[in-house]
């Protein structure tokens, strides 16, 4: 065999720090009404270790060996170079991609997923509260939990309960207790059953249970868990990159041209991305790219302002690409990138030109997800398509201007879980939107008369 | 870290040549009405290149380059030591798994698949054909067609067709054609349909339309495929074994005490298997244990007996473990372990006393997958939590006995795909079932003009 597939480290290998690019680039802080947000205001929601990690600017953080010891259930991931999506587009760019689909709840959110339990753990949390849209997030942190022993309570827009019931049977068989949000279990909840019992729910009201959740609970034993967006998030997840940066070594390559990943939240683009736009704050030259669907394109048609985190406006102000906190997406396949913001740092990176995000069309996405099915071999999810779409683009460019470039993307995930999508792109039920910036207009003007990021 | 959860091998240390262990026992021969069944005869049914392995008794055969470059999709696989089941269990044993879920279908059936398509591709073949219950062999077998360039027609049983939506679109996206059996694409089909419109099929059924399929094609460019069962199906597996040994001599493991699988058509068990088979018949001390469903205990409680592969005797008679071709297995959620025979080489291994059958109901099988996830994070496929069910037996025996033995399983595949058995097994709603002698008794009564093996 001349071809080497995959470029795989050992556990001895794996980096023992994450890399936190809040001390490269300035993020302006969270604010609410009486001005910036102090550390403190969040001990009733996170524990204060982690919360420690989101105000931090140390560049290098270690990892604990107890959360070394979590990753390693399916970390390092592989890194594969794709020789047959090569060969299929004809380029002569050599692409490789992360493998985050190796993990036992499908996606790169365990790498967070295990680090905040074990953190939550260590300062005596018995038990996590979060929301879960699609079910990916909610998976990863059940999961998580059952590892470390700590109760998990995930809340399900109702709509995805029903309709996805596979990802509540994973919860559950983790020993997740998985609610339909609207539930009874909170306030927020009964309130707004009283006044829409037949609501589909949304990620903003299972944001606002799972966080009173966590806050009433008397004993002071729970937390609440946020799968993307928080500075934290990103930190955990740029074991991606670094790992990346160890096989792109092994594998002979002295550089990388073009680092592309999906963008929703952010974390699994950041995961990847961060430590390379370390090397380009230092001076390399690299094209990184996030990749958004063309129908809820938050940093290519956003603005960059101060907005909340979720449509109920219970969480302070953030400076971030927003499409305004009122933004319904269109409901695309890819629901792990149906968010109106973006995380701070990607926000950020974006704003200073670090960053040359990009949207695409839901149609040319599953069209290369099918492509790399039947090459690559493995069935993407929605979301990852979108950075499988991008790098065929790129790959095709290579070819055009007969460039021999590196092209390293995330595969974030597989799409076992979300095989409907498919079939509705295969019996052509599926169509593109796009964002009219009226509407996005219309959403700004509730925005008016709040704070400006610099 | 002090411990090393995965074993891994690279690319380069793959093992080049599969272990044929009809090299080191004797199967009787397919028997016909007109004696044992010459090598030509499957000339319609299958490519020459594969009943030649199907007939070898070379003890050591080659694996083509251009089946390893397939099987390095996602091989060489990890060796896990289970380090958070040992722990839950309390024994002094050390654990071990392969594992064979991070196949892009999602079990170790991509092994052979990818050796059939790529060997069927190059007899000039276009098209197979295969039957498949479940539908895990269906998808493995899509998966391979789509890389090597074949077309794929999958016979799935029509009540899977109907309940397991999710595994027939995962054919569909690899872009294999599939269709609920019995269908209006064969004769046998037909016939059955104008008797029984709304039968729910059957496996017997299946395979009958998918190698009639293959053998009426009247351009002779169509063969049909079989994903368990065959001796050059359990050749394909035995990568897996060959790999193991490696491995755990990177763990520093001088023996191991035993050896566990779980067993349907017996290829996942094989594969693992065999290889310590093998150094079995040449001296080495090894408890090599086959788990099968105490409701479809072919191995524990069949006789070995010449019969027929299939419900409908379209097969020739195979010298095999069996309950008796007419035997209808109980609604187990093991889909993949319900079938009334067994392997030859597997059956004629324990004939000869070189494996040792065990039987365990469904209910302790389930509450051993539920102990797997929450330990060591993975949720296996119900036929997977047999052999985990076993391994915890003998770990606990290990414990009373204060003995540090080795233990060594086969984690066949993950249960992503196969949730609904776990909501069942949570909610209370399944139950064991035994097999009556006289169930047994009365199917063996069509068998007695048959010829017997030695």
């Amino acid at each position: 065999m001349t071809k080497i597939r995959k470029i795989v480290l050992s556990e001895k290998d794996m980096p023992r720090q994450w890399y936190n690019l809040a001390a490269d680039i300035k993020v302006p802080p969270f604010m609410s009404p009486d001005g910036p947000v102090p550390p403190e205001a969040w001990a009733p929601v996170f524990p204060m270790n982690l919360v420690e990690q989101e105000y931090s600017t140390q560049r290098w953080i270690d990892i604990p060996e107890g959360v070394l010891d979590l990753l390693t259930r399916w970390r390092p991931a592989p890194m594969h170079r794709a020789y047959a999506l090569e060969e299929a587009i004809g380029t002569p760019a050599r692409i490789y991609y992360k493998n985050e689909s190796f993990s036992p709840a499908g996606s790169h959110k365990g790498n967070t997923a295990v680090a905040q339990a074990w953190y939550n753990k260590q300062f005596g949390i018995k038990r996590l509260t979060t929301e879960t849209g699609a079910g990916q997030w909610g998976s990863a942190l059940a999961f998580a939990c059952a590892l470390v022993g700590l109760e998990c309570k995930v809340f399900m827009v109702r709509i995805s309960f029903d309709q996805k019931p596979y990802r509540k049977l994973i919860m559950q068989t983790y020993g997740a207790k998985c609610f339909a949000s609207p539930s009874n279990e909170t306030q927020a909840g009964k309130a707004i059953l009283a006044k829409t019992p037949d609501t589909p729910g949304s990620l903003g009201i299972a944001i606002s249970e799972a966080i009173e959740s966590a806050v009433t609970d008397p004993t002071g034993e729970t937390r609440y868990s946020l799968g993307s967006v928080l500075n934290h998030v990103m930190l955990h997840q740029t074991i991606i990159g670094l790992e990346a940066k160890k096989q792109l070594e092994i594998a002979g390559e002295k550089k990388v041209d073009v680092v592309i990943g999906c963008v929703g939240g952010g974390s699994n683009f950041a995961g990847l991305a961060f430590p390379f736009v370390y090397d380009k704050i230092n001076g390399a030259k690299i094209d990184i790219i996030p990749v958004e669907p063309a129908s809820c394109p938050s940093l290519t048609k956003g603005h960059y302002v101060y907005d909340h985190g979720d449509t109920a406006k219970m969480t302070p102000l953030v400076a971030m690409y927003s499409l305004g906190h009122n933004f319904m997406p269109e409901p695309i396949h890819a629901g792990g990138l149906r968010y109106h913001g973006m995380a701070p740092l990607v926000s950020r990176a974006a704003k200073e030109g670090l960053i040359s995000p990009i949207s695409i069309h839901q149609l040319e996405c599953y069209e290369a997800g099918m492509i790399f099915a039947k090459t690559e071999g493995i069935i993407p999810a929605p979301e990852t398509t979108h950075a499988i779409a991008a790098t065929i683009r790129e790959a095709k460019k290579a070819k055009e201007e007969g460039k021999e470039k590196v092209i390293l993307f995330n595969f974030s995930g597989h799409g076992l879980m979300d095989l409907v999508g498919y079939d509705k792109y295969l019996s052509g039920q599926l169509k593109n939107y796009d964002l009219p910036d009226s509407v996005i207009a219309e959403n700004f003007k509730e925005l008016e008369g709040y704070p400006r990021p610099e």
